[in-house]
């Protein structure tokens, strides 16, 4: 094996995905939720699925919350569940967006008193993420307007850096505050965070523990995602990655479904930006909603295609690259790219699975395992997890 | 009064606006439906905010149904109902969207019991018009997939094909079959019928009474939506409008909220192709989502909307502008239009009101009517109305 | 070698893709169009570089015009002057956008006068096919209008489709109009073919002679392209293909290189459909503006990008695919696409070249032929070919 | 009068708006660029007709300059020139992105030989402003990549950063750099300056005196423009406004001709900001294509056009909105922004006109002033100013 084939593979044995805990639960549009047999209905089981996820791809070994979503009563028993499983504790999101009190926002509603009521859960997710072992809190904010003058855009943004101050300021010091944006929806006119631009003007003034969060789903159409990802990269202001795929809006569909040279791209200026590794700071995490498939083989899924453009971004030969970039071949620096892009990794991931003890095919692994039954056999009774209305 | 005054306040004056029995209810995202007291419980109750609107604004003499969220025992009994409170049952809308079993579509479904299913509940909507009075029946489908191979496009539009031909064989000869396309949501890869083109070309092969709805929010970006309305007039094929607007994707906002100038020439286009009056043919909703509004008032302020926007496409001196348009003068023909939109024509409208015995100020007359407090006071109890998850 | 294998051997070997005489001369952007050396001076030159193409792919064996661009005295002597280098003379592309008359439009002129100078244009267009023997009119319009109230939409219609028909009229029985649509650009508020539906209307009432012609980069953002290739393709009024990709608006980059997921599964609809092979009646042509690249290594590299994609979309396995669609398992299904798409066609196309006695990597053999020398050196003095303003 | 009535007024007698003067040349797309009559043949005629349209608007006291496209022997004299017409030379645009060196870029060209070029020629912009009293150098560039892997996104981030900073160290203490961005075009995979969060990010490192330019025009589709005033304005880096307007991409429309709405928001969010004033700091400009229209009367609408938005904005009462605002009711919010639109300004606009002793209707004026006919007269031979390829 080459130089650069003994890169790749380390890299991509380094690699680490986390799964959300909702991923596992009920979704859908505002239509309709669909409900699914073995699903989970409450943190403990939802937990349990994302151990399965890691035990058959050996890259996801933590799981992110969501807060209240994931509320219980000791949140020390639920990282110790999840230890016992082989998994931990990763990023605590945040919900304020479900209480009716939040109808017109949370931290920048115009009533002082909701704003505090938001403040305080966001408080509280810190204590959660004290008592987990988890070090990044993780905020987006369904805040906004539906209607040109509902509410003063300048003055919800005095209240939104009022209320990130204080929650960053109650943060421990090896705890991180990330700040995801989105264009639009659930607000229609005006979303008090929806580019990157108000994200990071935001973490800015906070200080270095705040960070900006991608979500490949949130931007307007024709956003050059992998432009933004190079630029807070260069800023030291990535944070993590929300990934997902979409053909028109928040689509949250799995990542790589629907572009794939676009993540193939995203992942090229995280290996150019050499922010892949989990020392890096930056975290990659899966955020989708499964509506209409089976939700752990999706989520499985989901995960191979991140290594896949992964992989392809690695095997990237920098220096012809550099050498056609510099040269101003137009045509040759893209001939580099689309090398890379075509080649099939799935032969190469296939052996690194098997090296590390994984079945060379996870859904099949998944398949034959045996777990899809038996939840669908015994998580009967209760109400399932899910979110939404 | 000079002559084209007198036509302006004729034609204000036959103008009809149907309101939706859902846009009473509850409505929401996928992240939340807020709830909102005095909401209706039941379709007889929503037939009565309707009959709200109507007496104050004078304009709005039917309400659409939604089957199955209209469902009641004794439809002529819900008909008269509408009678007694001075209004009509107007357009009946199938809602082929929320059964278990259309999870992967209705009429498209590759499993043909599905399919069997969604038209004989297509064909019952027919039922509730034959038992309502209703003259035409609206067919929007979710039906669509999420990811590239989920099925066939061919074959769902065959099986879309067939499934219109039974039901439009079911109509009377005197009820119409109102098709309805919509980019995206809640199918995010392929919708069956994305597009006018799609709806028109099933409309063509079903015959004379199959006719294209154009839902304002149902567009890709950029589309220019009184293109259409042109287009499809001239054709014979406009069937019907259902009025909202949006910034983003299909936001449900009140009509002419977003965007006024566009609403004002969609009527322009309207007003040019004589399909305006209640003789014409056309049909003009609302469909709306008062999210986080309060729910009548919105409704008026809508109807309010299109009547402004009406008037002033009344009011483009048609004769200046086919002057400007055959000498080629851009700017000469873009000032006529602009010099009725700059037009304030509420003074005119408050006067037509005056005439026909409603308040000039429909929406203060509701604030005055202690409708609100009643509604909030009585009905209290039961689930209220809502769609959605 | 398995039989679907032979299969797709062999419609690879079959497939047959038409460059245009404008993509090797100069183009830009409205901000400056960059020249380049070795540029062809006159359309004997625009096909001695196609003739290059052709040598060195085997698969592009003719060429399109443009008319006037690519006047010349004698057509008839042009078309033996393609047959010489070994390529035919393809569609003839009616350029009626940059005489001064036409700053309102052509075809769709409020002036009578214009209009007859257009159709006077496309009658002519004809004649030049009949000379070169020459199968397709293709027929892009830049008629619409920047501003609002600017011309009567309805009555542009009308114009339209009166020259329609007398240009249908015009052709031999094996002549066929293919008439192509674009969203915007550069007419800004409306465009008089601006969708697939306005096209496909139009080609409804013109006869089967006529068909739609689908430039990948003349859509809204968010339109699935591949929707209608599958719809005109059922309704048999598929045409032609002008390939090349955007990111943003009609960016006419090099096909495949801004989606090439989207590529393929427009390839897909393609081979579902059974309209890849010559006699299939659509006829698939490059389409783009290579303004800062060598442009006939961007050519090669296009076709071989169509190439690649049409090879992944051969290997779909379809027998499993209908299975899974008919079993209604999303994750199956979309895995036989993706499988298709993750497979590395390049070896098997460097094969397939070799067979064919053309070179394994054509854009190598092109940098080695000295063709690029040449004309640098030759192709001094007169004016460069190109486009635009 | 009331109060509020008398600060619209004084309001309206303050503004300025600034005209280009490339508005006053030939203009158009890549397929065409349209002569007309009369168009200016240099800077000086370009001048001249600009101090047309503030003679009879009285608002418009300041012509922008493009270099080299303004190019003369001696700028004090040009200056000269102005002022003897009654206007002031303002803000001075650089143009880098025409010259052959510049078709991979300009100060971001991967060869640092043409980044020193570019940079020269933006030093060279501010020798311009010494000698014409101008205080704005207003930079935008056309650098970016066209295809993925063409060259480094952060490559070009630091030589952009690099080149900022020497031209901002050329600055004198009064004068301002101006940094503006657009999404796409003519580069069409990245752009080096593409969205507001990159222009703000390399202000806030160059320092105090380099804000953004706001072109209406710039923007991903659904992006909400008038968020980025509001959030610039509350940063203190909201530098100047490039007005037009666009249905879809970078249309260069007259402002308010594709959406008078989007332009009463903009201007409402000055208004609330404070920022409406010549003394705060924030440069309202046109920026604008009448590629199919006669230039100065497009002129003259605009500037209209920008004032009678500017009067709705002022006309809002902003003690009903924070009222209906703090209580959160939506609708009634709402509907003060709407009371102020759907008011009719031009009445009071003609008064004000008619006290400044300039005509009551511009556009009139002009076409009887004869300026018309006497520059179609007497701009006869040499050759049109205009822009583009």
């Amino acid at each position: 094996m080459d130089e650069r084939g003994t890169r790749v593979r380390e890299a991509l044995r380094g690699q680490r995905i986390e799964t959300p805990s909702w991923g596992y639960g009920n979704s859908g549009t505002r239509f309709k939720v669909f409900t699914r047999p073995g699903v989970p209905r409450d943190p403990w089981e939802k937990i349990e699925d994302a151990s399965v996820v890691h035990r058959l791809t050996g890259v996801a070994p933590s799981v992110s919350l969501h807060i209240p979503w994931d509320t219980v009563e000791d949140y020390a028993e639920l990282a110790k569940h999840a230890a016992d499983l082989g998994v931990q504790i990763g990023v605590v999101n945040a919900n304020v967006f479900q209480d009716d009190d939040f109808k017109l926002g949370s931290v920048t509603h115009p009533d002082p008193g909701v704003r505090r009521k938001a403040v305080d859960h966001l408080r509280h997710c810190v204590d959660v993420m004290d008592a987990t072992g988890s070090r990044d809190l993780k905020l987006w904010f369904a805040d906004g307007t539906n209607y040109p003058g509902q509410d003063s855009i300048r003055a919800r943004q005095d209240r939104l850096s009022e209320a990130l101050h204080e929650v960053y300021g109650r943060l421990g010091d090896d705890q991180r505050m990330l700040l995801e944006y989105k264009l639009f929806e659930p607000a229609f006119y005006t979303t008090d965070v929806p580019d990157w631009g108000t994200a990071y003007a935001h973490c800015l003034t906070l200080g270095e523990r705040a960070q900006v969060v991608i979500d490949t789903g949130h931007h307007a159409p024709g956003t050059n995602i992998e432009f933004i990802v190079a630029v807070l990269a260069r800023a030291g202001k990535l944070g993590a990655f929300d990934f997902n795929s979409r053909f028109y809006a928040d689509d949250d569909l799995m990542a790589g479904a629907a572009d794939p040279f676009q993540l193939f791209r995203i992942m090229h200026e995280i290996v150019v930006a050499d922010v892949l590794g989990p020392d890096s700071g930056v975290t990659f995490m899966l955020d989708q909603c499964h509506n209409i498939e089976q939700k752990i083989p999706a989520v499985i899924r989901s995960v191979q295609n991140v290594q896949e453009a992964t992989a392809k971004a690695l095997l990237v030969d920098t220096d012809e690259l550099a050498a056609a970039q510099a040269s101003g071949d137009v045509l040759a620096a893209n001939a580099v790219l689309m090398d890379a892009f075509a080649t099939d990794v799935r032969p190469m991931l296939r052996e690194l699975r098997e090296e590390q003890g994984v079945d060379p095919d996870p859904v099949a692994a998944y398949h034959r395992s045996g777990h899809q039954t038996r939840i669908e056999t015994e998580r009967v009774g209760g109400e399932q997890a899910g979110w939404g209305a």
